[in-house]
């Protein structure tokens, strides 16, 4: 194997998902593209990579500045929803139900990858938080290290007099209670509502 | 084929999550074990079949007359946690969190399938309900037919004055909002709570 196409494969191999046999096969994919198709392709990494910035408020990966939502002037102003990641705002767009604004940390806290809460976008939420925003959401993943972050904006938000809230925990949607893991399903019955 | 090798396969695989080919499999696998041990599986079932009975209390599969859990005076009888199926009240109880008592209905109100209330244990629950009850937890599955069977036993026992609640709806403890799926997601951002 040359010197350029093992080089190929790591940087494939790299990616989220991607293990070494996925990496090879893309890899000599690469090479059996028309030279031209392979330059595209090289070339939108790399426009991506130049022209995808962060919206200097809500920190949401965008071209060109300011973002669509936080342009958009019939978002409530009153709500900011703080994800872990883009992606995580989008699964929420895509459910046309919410209307606030977002805000993207980047990450999460994880002392063991060496990741603390100066290396998030947190300094940049807290310049947003004037006297407009009444509630915070705070929609990190339910996972260790999103628990850990949710519990350090809570401590430093709460005590400014906004509404800190956090989505439910409980059976997802078409779930059976007998396959449910103990800690979701303990989740659920202790967050029982109302019915 | 012979026609009870067909019959057996065909009992096989009349088996919920066991397909044909399982059932060609499982069927060869009991005509290659010694007679005896086939005799001593068919006794199983036949033995199991006879002396598991309904617990007259709540419902469960029980093996002598009233379940263990019914039988239990440490139990909390001012709860009652109705659930489908004996599996759903194992999975509660492997929490060892709930204290209260169960109500198993066999089954969820399914117009499809032409399962109507009065095939579920119902009236069973309903003459349980003396004073002594004063919470009624609705823990069908968060299915449709799960859903259209506690709103219909919420109509019926909230006009008694009972307190009618139902396990939380969200995101299981561990997931993405990125591969949430939209309506579970949605329960999630609708039930946020105070965090």
């Amino acid at each position: 194997m040359t010197p350029s196409l093992e080089k190929l494969i790591g940087k494939f191999s790299s990616l989220p998902g991607i293990g070494r046999k996925s990496a090879v096969r893309l890899a000599y994919h690469v090479l059996s593209m028309p030279e031209e198709e392979a330059r595209d392709f090289a070339e939108a990494i790399t426009a991506a990579k130049k022209s995808v910035t962060l919206c200097p408020d809500c920190q949401i990966f965008s071209e060109g500045g300011r973002c669509g939502i936080c342009s958009d002037p019939t978002r409530d102003r009153a709500v900011i929803c703080v994800v872990e990641d883009t992606r995580s705002a989008e699964a929420i767009e895509e459910l046309h139900e919410y209307h606030g604004l977002y805000h993207v940390l980047h990450g999460v806290i994880s002392p063991m990858d060496g990741i603390g809460p100066d290396r998030l976008k947190i300094k940049e939420l807290l310049s947003r938080l004037d006297g407009s925003v009444k509630e915070i959401i705070i929609a990190t993943n339910p996972s260790v290290e999103g628990e850990a972050t949710a519990m350090y904006l809570s401590r430093i938000i709460r005590p400014l007099g906004l509404k800190v809230t956090r989505p439910a925990l409980g059976l997802p949607v078409g779930a059976t209670l007998e396959y449910a893991d103990g800690v979701t399903l303990l989740k659920a019955l202790e967050g029982r509502t109302e019915y």
